[in-house]
């Protein structure tokens, strides 16, 4: 059974076309530019890369471009559009209302409206993304994962926040949570690799990379998470600021004299490591800045750990107990200098990382000593994998 | 010796004279509605309470007034003005110019009034009451005590908010963090009861009243706390939001079109315990309400504990260790319900809560089995002694 995995942004739309027998990549890529000058679709087969430069107005000519190339005679990976059995679409925020994948139907597309408000930059261009596959494979199921649903398992004490009742029930406002598929993937992998049943488990997920969030996964659900209502709280990330004391904002609009929009500017696109360290929002960048004795950087990697390091017992405290540590993402899975960072002084929970073993970048390994009662995993993500798999469990 | 201690807010003044030797309190009260309709002061000595109600319309007056009354040939508690040692005056906000209590002089005010930005409806009238002591008691060694002196030793990766660096330098939006007086007392004590040196202990400590705040102790210093650039992050507090992610705050502002005055407004007035319970702001009434099977407010109880909870497993992450939770202030000291809520899955740390012992209500004492490794203990603070203490340091 072959699935298609499709992920929209706004100007984007990301694709892997995945046989779910042996769970392999036929053939995939990214369409960048659309709507804009100079668009351009990346298509990866086997290992060659072909670039197609042209006009790519608006996502329905980015999708038929896309199945074009899957159909092509030299690089393509189908023989024809009927091989595909389903279109699984990753979207970020399925609201209240989503606590697991769905076939998508009249219905879930009014849902999906719905949602938009709470992800006013996410939702929408999943939504083009949806629609222009309905319209370019009619008949074919499409099937909505949602970054949020995993964690909608959250008790009530972890999700709502101590703000007045009223703005949960007229807003919504309360913790949602992010990269669920890619907390789920790796908790699952992770129950794999420590030869125990997930159901069995007490797991802290650090999925840090350019956007982080760290989930407590106890018993195979997600019971706290560190992104929110929006996505800028819990450990630093590459431009957002995450956990900062709210009393900063109303402080800072007044004497910066900023309207909400400049302020959400400021903390989404101007924070983390970038505005801390004032060199990159790149970790590679300011850990090579931090090894030439830049002091800001260096700050920025002992702030991104010390918080991360502060959820791993919080969460090891909501749970009652912890496993292991799961380290995924651009971050997690490549810098052993951010490893090292986030799990000096936590032996006394029983983890201890293996200086030797944690030089590993991009690939599943345990990390800790063999001593070590915690488990220290690294565990590449994969979200794409993780959406075919939903799609395909969801037609059958 | 004989120090008068005085805490001045807006349009109140407390005050306390103590007697260094056995640290006995001679007399004290409170002054109410300074400036206002309806002016009082409440006096009370060895068992009794007088009751003065007179036109006090500013600060000087006041201290005037306490003076007279500790002066009084039948209530008072002093033959002689000079009888006075010293005065210690509890600040709010010392900004990163005070780590520690200091004898005031000329070049203190001017800093203190530099911190009245930081803390503009504390410090102003906190400066307002030292002035009133210099003129009424010239030639007295006046002494500043500050909340957010004890914190001052937090490192860093600690204190620094993940923004752009330049609002640190610009405003000095950082951590501070409050309540440092109660934390160093209640510290000080634990090692006593614990019969160990300060410096050799990991403690977490929980004042949880109206405010709340909890900090991580380590070898007796502080090394991280939950109050931060304002007093609103940390656990929810009476009618303080606690943390939340910082995304909402633009979002409630552009929904309800408020500006910042009034965001503060419901952050520091309207939410917390008062608005997920919709209850009350005071813990007590909330039990009661929870009791009689009131959702929401159970919820306000969940929500309090459960985040004390995680900041108990986050400073033990952050100092590599726990060796006690110290429960103070007014929930601390007397809700054994709160208490046994925040415990409740600690014991893979090591901490277990006897129920038994538990029952205590503002009195010390370790509420933990014999058998626990991490000691949980109720000490009542004593604000007012600690800065007796340390004025009187000073002065030797």
């Amino acid at each position: 059974m072959k699935i298609l995995v499709i992920n929209c942004g706004s100007s984007s739309l990301k694709y892997q076309l995945m046989d779910m027998d042996g769970e392999r990549v036929l053939a995939k890529g990214l369409v960048e530019r659309i709507g804009l000058d100079g668009s351009l679709l990346t298509h990866r087969i086997n290992e060659s890369k072909i670039e197609i430069k042209k006009d790519i107005p608006n996502h329905k000519v980015a999708v038929q471009l896309v199945i074009d190339t899957l159909l092509h005679p030299e690089h393509g990976a189908l023989n024809n559009l009927s091989e595909i059995a389903a279109v699984g679409h990753r979207v970020v925020h399925g609201g209240e209302k989503f606590a697991r994948s769905v076939v998508i139907d009249e219905e879930v597309m009014a849902a999906l409206r719905e949602c938009s408000e709470l992800a006013p930059l996410h939702n929408p261009a999943n939504i083009i993304g949806i629609e222009a596959c309905q319209a370019l494979l009619p008949g074919v199921p499409q099937v909505a994962v949602f970054d949020t649903a995993f964690h909608q398992t959250m008790p009530k004490q972890a999700y709502i926040y101590g703000l007045p009742y009223e703005f949960y029930e007229k807003y919504g406002i309360r913790r949602y949570g992010f990269h669920g598929t890619s907390h789920k993937y790796v908790a699952r992998r992770a129950a794999r690799l420590l030869g125990r049943p997930l159901t069995e488990l007490k797991l802290v997920t650090c999925h840090l990379g350019n956007g982080s969030s760290i989930t407590a996964v106890k018993g195979g659900v997600s019971v706290d998470t560190s992104l929110g209502f929006g996505t800028i709280s819990g450990t630093i990330m590459g431009t957002r600021c995450g956990d900062i004391d709210p009393a900063v904002i109303p402080f800072l609009m007044e004497k910066e004299n900023l309207t909400p929009g400049e302020m959400n500017d400021i903390l989404y696109k101007k924070s983390g490591l970038l505005g801390l360290s004032g060199v990159s929002s790149d970790a590679r960048d300011i850990e090579a800045a931090a090894a030439a004795g830049n002091e800001r950087a260096q700050l920025a990697l002992e702030v991104l750990a010390y918080l991360t390091r502060k959820y791993i017992g919080a969460y090891a405290a909501a749970m009652g107990g912890l496993d292991a540590i799961v380290f995924t993402a651009g971050i997690g899975e490549n810098s052993d200098i951010i490893r090292r960072l986030v799990c000096d002084g936590l032996e006394f929970l029983g983890a201890e990382l293996d200086e030797e073993k944690n030089r590993v970048r991009g690939k599943e390994a345990d990390v800790s000593t063999s001593a070590s009662k915690v488990r220290i995993l690294v565990i590449p993500t994969n979200e794409e994998l993780m959406i075919a798999q939903e799609t395909a469990e969801l037609l059958s």
